[in-house]
């Protein structure tokens, strides 16, 4: 019999028979690795355990604790899958399957009807009947001609199979009865699929291209070992509760009809509430920190945005222009620079008036393709807490310290602290990509490091990942999906006052040219929210709580007046409290006002009304404290004042 | 020789020799009427006063004290300048020429360049020569050929010599060696246009369109009398000094500028602080009168506004759509009535939650023509302090009297006075014009009768002016311009709610349809701020003004410390106050903080630092007074939270 050999990641190099399987050199190897090994790579290509090899080469053995290894076992449970559902349904047609590290998922068109989450137990009953049988899973190679053959009515698994064959060739895998296009390795035997989960179904389109039909995904996770799979599907269950989708609906803060807009966000009472107080908290907080709030249209001629280079490199991302007729063309603005700029050029500045830092809270329009669309977090209209700052070179370190320092302060008054900052600068070793003004990049980017070091702040230094325009300064959190956001970002930009032909007379009384620094304090009310949500879990400090006060008299005929002067009183303040003046049970009111996460729960009765008092109950306490109406007013005022901060 | 015969005004009938003039037939009557005289109208034609008359019929003598009678002079005055212009520039073409209640205009064009108001003085040079050498002015009747061979090269002039023309002729004015189209009848002599004045130029489209070439209008007025003409011209400089645009420019307040978006506003900081506060009050004001905030996106899909009724009724002054691919349509909102229906449908709604007040500062957009713009009067983007009210029929008289009592108090509060209340009924003789159901109208017209009543509200009624979907009553006012203007609104509709098919669970537990209400406190914030600039004349009260305090030290070297410890104190009460540390003299800075129109000037010295007082004007008196900080506080602070209110 031929010989062949192989290479291992250690150099070593081994003879084997011509037809060994990578379980047979596994098993060479020990005992141990054979029972972990659930494929092999050959030159980088995975193989079944079990295919018969018929040339040598480089070889890796793919274990249950790699990435690779957990991506065998979920294509092998996508597969079964498959089966169970053409097994249920007829006719089902299958789109797209994908394994990762989220777990995986197979699109499917039912055609008459869709697959509902009410379906997925049948389908699991099916996947657990293959397990305990220990169903064979066996590869079988088609030629392109039989396996069109094999799929035929189903437009999707055409469109794949013509994808995926390979010399003419296409691997198929037979599971019983079902024959189904490969899109993966998989492993021999269905008993591998023990540990797994069908978690969900939602729409999504073919080929992600919202122009062509919707398909059901059915989106699910498996895992070897059983704690595996719990840990994950309880993490799954906490980033579900704090999921702002999730919370926003619950407590009524905002919703997004695609029929009447994708991406455009319609705040409820609730949720506009702590928008006001968010927005009114960062006006304020600017202005006394000598920015100069202005409020500028979200249209602007659509020369402005070939003038600033938006249009010509950013046009994918901006709505379509409008045609007003005599020649104007009008924009939906992508960012607020253009529309500063006016506001600086509107006047001959002087020297005098630099740093100059104009700021607003900014509407704007980006076209996110509607896949990408998320609650609050992705959305088509949007407002940035936007600032520009126009200054002179030499005064770069002292603004970006003011505006970090400033940065922190917002932070430390919301309790965020689960952030990171990252240093951007451009890379060194393709200088040519970037604007070009030697002097600007390494005195700018030397003065950010060191403002960064007066200060004491930790960060990353990111060569290469500057804008075009500057070096920048990012903060990174993340959102309870687990996806990485900027929440803050400072930018220098050399280039929009070059554009603009921007200047300001200087001591000298000639003409300079000013550097622009972007800056946003919390990036969009939409994102803001929506990251303040999932902190928060919904539970939101006093100050912000779109409802801080319920009023609950025992009785509402007896205490009822009681409980409107009280709560009279507090409105009066400025408090966002109601009397519930409900035909319920106590019990039912006070539970109530716990799952709307209302930070103070006020009962008043007999006792209450004799002693001029009320009975307070916190959110998330179990126990009331019974105090004077002025004690209560002083606590909640002080609450309030105190914003979200640590005590 | 033929007699002709004439019948008077008051019924009484003469005889005339063929040939007669009207001042013939005046002074046959009386001489002082004959020097009064200044056309005649014979049939209702107006024709010259010395054109000799070939037939009778009825006749009216025009006198100087008439409109018609001012009308003539203006229009010898428009003929007058035309002729100076005409021998002034060489290849000068005219377009229209227009006299009415406000004055005279004469559209020109010079081709090469255009008239600039420099050139005016040499103008009224020509005109007065004409004025002193008492040139006549010559009826001359030329034949439709001969007409426009006399205009021969001019585009404008032939076109308005074709619509001038009357059966084959065309009247003409001789004056000197000018021979001009007639464009309304005219003097016979030079000498009665001795009190004119030429007021401004400005661009103007030939015939209004903004596709035709532009115009230069030459804007002037005449009167009979010196004391008329000065009062007219006082008129028109007063309302200059109160007109928004002027003030909004010398505070630097906002701006307009068409090159970036015809009709968009820029808020320049100190203009978008008024607004801030002024926001901040509506909204404050609202949530204590129970309304709900939202915020709604100024996109939607096109369709909301095809069930509304907008785009087949109200396309001409809509933006135009978006097209977004995925066959969806975005529209900018030309009102918020479906975003707010969006917010009520969003929950099954009971009948314990009506009347729903749902307001929001909602930004819209609509395609004003470009003429029509003014600056923040007319603009195409605009924010409307919006509400609707989702109600039972039997609420709407109680509802309606909580709007108005809110109406009023606002008024109070900005210290408005000159306005008058209108209320809309539909028309009793065409009641098929409007929406179907006599009950809603008659039952909801008297109970907005009822409630002005009830509240002893002076009003005027106003048949057939109701809007079509039902009855409403407006708040008029007027503008420096002498404009009307609705400050308010309060309008009920019946429509929209079939329309997009709304309802409520009434006790009965059955679905019912609800009223809405659509009222403004203020209007647009564009427009009310412009209307508030106008009347406070730019010298806003205390708790509006965008800067409150000028701290302005004698000495900086000396007192500066001591005048930014004062501005400190100030500054963390919120007060909008500053230092002026320039180097200059101190009446020139006080005379500064005047001309800004700020409230109060402090001046701060030796004796002020040493006794922890401060030297206190304020705006618009000539006096100071020295007070302790302390008081002075108190002053301010009473002053701003007494808002504009008369004292």
């Amino acid at each position: 019999m031929a010989k062949i050999s192989f290479e291992f990641p250690d150099g070593s190099v081994k003879e084997f028979d011509q037809g060994v399987t990578t379980e047979d050199i596994a098993k060479s190897i020990s005992i141990s690795l054979a029972k972990k090994s659930v494929a092999g790579k050959i030159d980088g290509k995975m193989v079944e355990i079990d295919l018969p090899l018929e040339k040598g080469g480089k070889i890796e053995i793919v274990t249950k604790d790699t990435e690779d290894g957990l991506k065998v076992l979920r294509q092998t449970a996508s597969q079964l899958l498959k089966a169970a559902l053409a097994d249920q349904f007829n006719n089902i047609q299958f789109g797209e399957s994908t394994s990762d590290e989220d777990g995986f998922f197979v699109d499917t068109d039912k055609r008459d009807s869709q697959v509902s989450a009410d379906e997925l137990p049948q389908v699991e009953e099916r996947i657990n009947k293959m397990v305990s049988d220990n169903v064979k899973i066996e590869r079988k190679v088609l030629s392109l001609e039989d396996a069109l053959k094999q799929v035929d009515g189903d437009p999707y698994q055409a469109k794949l199979v013509n994808e995926l064959a390979e010399d003419g060739q296409v691997v198929f895998y037979q599971i019983g009865d079902y024959l189904g296009l490969g899109e993966g390795v998989v492993l021999p035997e269905a008993k591998a699929v023990k540990e797994y989960k069908l978690l969900s179904v939602a729409g999504a389109y073919w080929e992600g291209k919202s122009s062509n039909p919707m398909l059901q995904r059915i989106f699910a996770t498996a895992f070897y070992k059983k704690a595996d799979l719990e840990e994950d599907l309880k993490r799954r269950q906490e980033a579900k509760e704090r999921d702002h989708r999730v919370i926003g609906n619950k407590l009524d803060l905002f919703f997004v009809d695609p029929k009447v807009g994708a991406g455009l966000a319609y705040w409820m009472p609730n949720g506009a509430t702590i928008r006001r107080v968010v927005e009114r908290y960062i006006i304020d907080k600017e202005l006394a920190n000598g920015y100069q709030h202005v409020i500028t249209p979200v249209l602007m001629n659509l020369d402005a945005y070939k003038t600033s280079g938006h249009w010509q490199h950013y046009r994918e991302d901006m709505f379509p222009p409008m045609d007003m007729g005599d020649g104007e063309e009008l924009e939906l603005r992508p960012m607020n620079c253009p529309s500063h700029i006016q506001i600086f050029k509107h006047h001959i500045r002087s020297y005098r008036e630099l740093p100059m830092r104009i700021a607003e809270l900014g509407m704007m329009h980006r076209y996110e393709k509607s896949g990408a669309l998320s609650g609050l977090q992705r959305v088509r209209e949007m407002t940035l807490n936007d600032g520009h700052t126009f200054l002179r070179l030499d005064q770069i370190q002292d603004e970006f310290k003011k505006v970090l320092g400033l940065m922190v302060e917002v932070y430390k008054d919301f309790d965020i602290k689960n952030y990171h900052f990252r240093l951007s600068y451009r890379d060194p070793k393709n200088t040519e990509k970037y604007f070009d003004d030697e002097e600007m990049w390494s005195k700018s980017q030397s003065m950010l490091k060191g403002a960064m070091d007066d200060l004491g702040l930790d960060y990353v230094e990111a060569e290469g990942e500057a804008a075009f325009y500057g070096p920048k300064l990012d903060v990174q959190t993340y959102t309870a999906m687990g996806n990485e956001e900027t929440l803050s970002t400072i930018q220098l930009d050399f280039m929009l006052p070059e554009r603009f032909d921007l200047h300001y007379v200087g001591e000298d009384g000639e003409e300079h040219r000013p550097v622009m620094m972007h800056r946003g304090l919390v990036s969009t009310m939409e994102r803001f929210i929506a990251y303040l949500i999932e902190v928060y879990k919904g539970a939101f400090p006093t100050w912000l709580a779109p409802k801080q006060v319920k009023v609950i008299p025992v009785s509402m005929e007896k205490y009822g007046d009681y409980a409107k002067e009280v709560n009279s009183k507090l409105a009066a303040l400025g408090i966002r409290t109601s009397v519930d003046d409900r035909n319920e049970k106590m019990g039912y009111l006070i539970r109530d006002a716990q799952t709307n996460k209302i930070p103070y729960t006020i009962v008043v009765g007999e006792s209450e009304m004799n002693s001029n008092q009320v009975s307070v109950r916190k959110y998330g306490e179990q126990d009331s404290e019974s105090l004077s109406l002025d004690d209560f007013i002083k606590e909640i005022q002080e609450d309030i004042s105190n914003y979200s901060r640590e005590k």
